[in-house]
Formats: structure tokens, sequence, C-alpha cells
């Protein structure tokens, strides 16, 4: 690649950090400022399969204090090959996309994560290798209501996460992995040429609460930046610009 | 605007956000693949006033659980106005940028929250109202000593506070307010053209751990996304392209 081509992809991403930089072009109309119907908070199932996730979450008997799981906190991408527990998995579903109240007439929810103008524009998959009581294959959680939706069998598993994972192996061993997907249009139906700068950080929000709640279980994940979007859109069945992969973290037992 | 127009710039959002859309143009090799030096993991200080700030956490008697922090965790954008504890501040300080381990010949970081490649390519600036022992005005974290250099007075901190947040009053009776700076050369240099999405990731993973750390403190704060950027810059001093503002929170006292 030129060198005048790199400087000014890395100048377009510097821009695409900054506010100042969106503000120079505001004069717009979002579609909420124009009364047009809000989008679903959160895809509808499409699934007759679906489980029921207990959240009595004492159950888990967590000892480590909040101090020692913020420190204790970090990346782990070797893993045991065993299961986890249902509700070990409930408990990250909840702890980084759980619904804990519905505001307005469904206008917004409030969730165990911050979103820009309570948008939580993503949607989490999960490819399930080990958790006990679950079937092995693709699924997808359902906040409202605390559920997941069996989406169906992977028919070659670890090929499918090397696949997505740019062959990244470590996470064949993984007992799940999290896909985060994000659907633009609820944040642009907001913030329209704004919604994009903020939603990233949003990612980040929920990134760090699936690795602190991990890490309270004494389970490893590592988040994943890179990773083959086109790929895992396609595991999921998603159309890669109405909605598209941005985030990923395998999830595991340590030794 | 026109219709065209605004359509154009919401792709241009969306393919920021994808992984497959950068590497459509993967053709390059990176600063530290052409073995240029390493830029510093953190800026140095410039100001003779430093404060050393005491990381005997357990003086803090937290009592909430990991789960309760987690679940409590909302944005609060009312404040009682009163300060809070220079080891409280600390608290905040080591859990969302902290520094836990040095790898290598000063090769990374490795620090309370992930960041790709451990390139931890954030500053922290303080606005200090009310902290107990500390002056009002402008402050600079440096993670690798767990101190905070004074950066000097605020001449009309409320006006300062009200423009640098875009008229946000509600944020005037902040004990502090963090704003966390990107530092983009810190990426680039491994990364790239690749160094920008992943970035804006590891802000939420920061601004989410200063969230529940003030939530298991019984503080609130809020997350911004939207701010005057140039104006932070200009308060703190930086350039605004090769260190810019992409964060910021309000902590206050609640009641």
């Amino acid at each position: 690649m030129e060198k005048e081509r790199i400087e000014q992809l890395i100048q377009t991403g510097r821009d695409f950090m900054k506010f100042s930089k969106e503000q120079e072009e505001c004069d717009f109309e979002s579609d909420q400022m124009k009364h047009l119907p809000q989008p679903e908070l959160c895809k509808e199932k499409v699934s007759d399969e679906i489980i029921s996730l207990d959240k009595d979450f004492s159950k888990l008997k967590i000892t480590k204090d909040f101090t020692s799981v913020l420190l204790d906190r970090k990346s782990d991408r070797v893993y045991t090959d065993e299961p986890i527990s249902l509700l070990e998995l409930s408990y990250l579903l909840f702890m980084c996309q759980g619904v804990k109240e519905i505001k307005g007439d469904h206008y917004a929810t409030m969730r165990t994560v911050p979103s820009g103008g309570a948008r939580h524009a993503f949607e989490t998959y999960l490819i399930i290798r080990k958790v006990d009581g679950l079937k092995e294959g693709k699924y997808h959680y359902l906040p409202l209501t605390h559920e997941l939706e069996y989406l169906g069998r992977i028919e070659n598993m670890d090929q499918s996460i090397e696949d997505t994972l740019l062959g990244q192996n470590w996470a064949k061993k993984a007992s799940v992995i999290f896909y985060f997907s994000f659907v633009p249009y609820r944040c642009e139906w907001r913030y329209g040429i704004h919604a994009h700068r903020p939603a990233l950080i949003d990612a980040g929000h929920v990134g760090q609460n699936l690795y602190l709640s991990a890490t309270a279980l004494n389970l490893g994940g590592c988040a994943l930046a890179a990773f083959d979007d086109d790929c895992c859109d396609k595991l999921f069945g998603l159309d890669g610009n109405e909605e598209f992969v941005v985030y990923a973290m395998p999830i595991g037992q340590i030794s």
C-alpha cells in the first residue's frame, strides 16, 4: 500500500474517533426527530426451542470480593475443555446484557451495562461447546425474558470456531464463545450519522462486564477485536449491514 | 443535509465498525513490523507538583458484593456537591487505568482493563472540584507510579465544565470529572490502519470499570460520548490529533 494511502486511512481512523469531526456535519434530523417508528428493542425469537434461564445467582456462591475481581481480571487463552454450568452461563449473559427494567411504552431497556441513549443495539449469539444441560450448537439470547433460543447444530464446530476467529486455535477448548452483533438502526434511529462511534464504546462496556463476571466465576476469557466478521455473520444468519458481529469472547474453564 | 450525504455517512460509520472492511486494505506493514522505535508506554510528567496515591484499598471497607455492584450500576446525573476522599479517587484511578505489571523491557503494561495488544493508549486527565486534600484544578494521572500531577488552576471552573461537556449543567456538582484522551500512535505503531476501531472498544472497557468502581464506593457517575473535544483538548493542552479526548465521566456523591 502507498504511504499516502496509509496516512490517509490513519487520519480517517483518528477523525472517526472525534466527536468534533462528526459535529462538522450536524445539520440533519434523525428519524426519531422526524417521529418515524422506533425499531424493536430486541430481535424477536425465531426458534421453537426455548431454554429458560435461572436468575437465582445466590446459588453460585461467589466468594471473590469486588476489588479482587477487578484486580484478578486478565486475558486467558488456555482452557481445560471442561463444561460450565447452565447457571454460570445464565449469570454471564445477565451480567453483560441482562434487562433490569423497561422504560416507557417499550421506549428503552435499562441493562447491567450503559448504552448511549439507552439504545442497547447489541444481540448476543453463542457457540455452545460444553455447557451442562445444553446440547452443542448455535444459540441466541433473548434478554427481555432471560431465555436462550436454540438456532441449530453446527456441522463442524472446530472448523467454525477456527474460521470465525481467524484461526485462533486456542478458542477450540472454550466452553462457550460469545459473539455480540450490532444492529445499527437501533442507534441510527435516534442519533443518525452520530450513532457509530458511541456504539463501539458501548461494545467495550459489554465486554468488560463479561470479562469481570467470568473472573468472578473463576472462568477465563479473552476479548477478540480481530475475527472474520463475514464468517461470523454467515454462521448466525446476519446480513452484514443491518446486523453484524463486532466483538467476540471465548469463555472457558481454567486450571 | 442531503439525504444521499446522510446515507453515505451512515454507511461510512457502519463500515468503520467492521473488521472485514479494514481487511480489504491489509497490504501494509506497521511500524512495529518495520522495527521502528516503540512509543512511550505513558506520557512523561510535566509538573513538579506530584501527589502520591495510597493503594491500601482495604481502608475503604467496601461492603457491596460483586454481583450487587454490577446490578446497582446506573447513570447518575444528580450529585450532592460533597467531596470524595483522596483514597476514593486513588481507587477509581487504579481500577480503571492502574498498572499491575510491566512486561518485557518496557514493552507493555498489564492493567486492570484489557487493551488490544496491551497498547493502553489512554491518558487520564481530571478536573478536581471537591476531593479532600487536593486543591481545585487540572490534574493528570501517572499510572506507572500511581501518582497525580497538578497541571494548574482553572480560571472559571463552572464555565470550563459547561464548555467541555456541551452545556451539561448537572456535571457542575460532580466532585471530579474524568477525561480520557487517546494517543493514537501507541496503537498505530503496532496496528497501523487497524488501530482505531479496537481503541474505541477499549475506551468502553475503561469506562465500565470506572462506572463499577464508583458504584462500589456508593458514588454516582454518567458516561458522556457527546462533549466538545476541541474544548477538552485545549483545557489539557492536547493537540487534537496526536492526542485527543474520547470519553468523559463526571463522578460525584449521590444521596
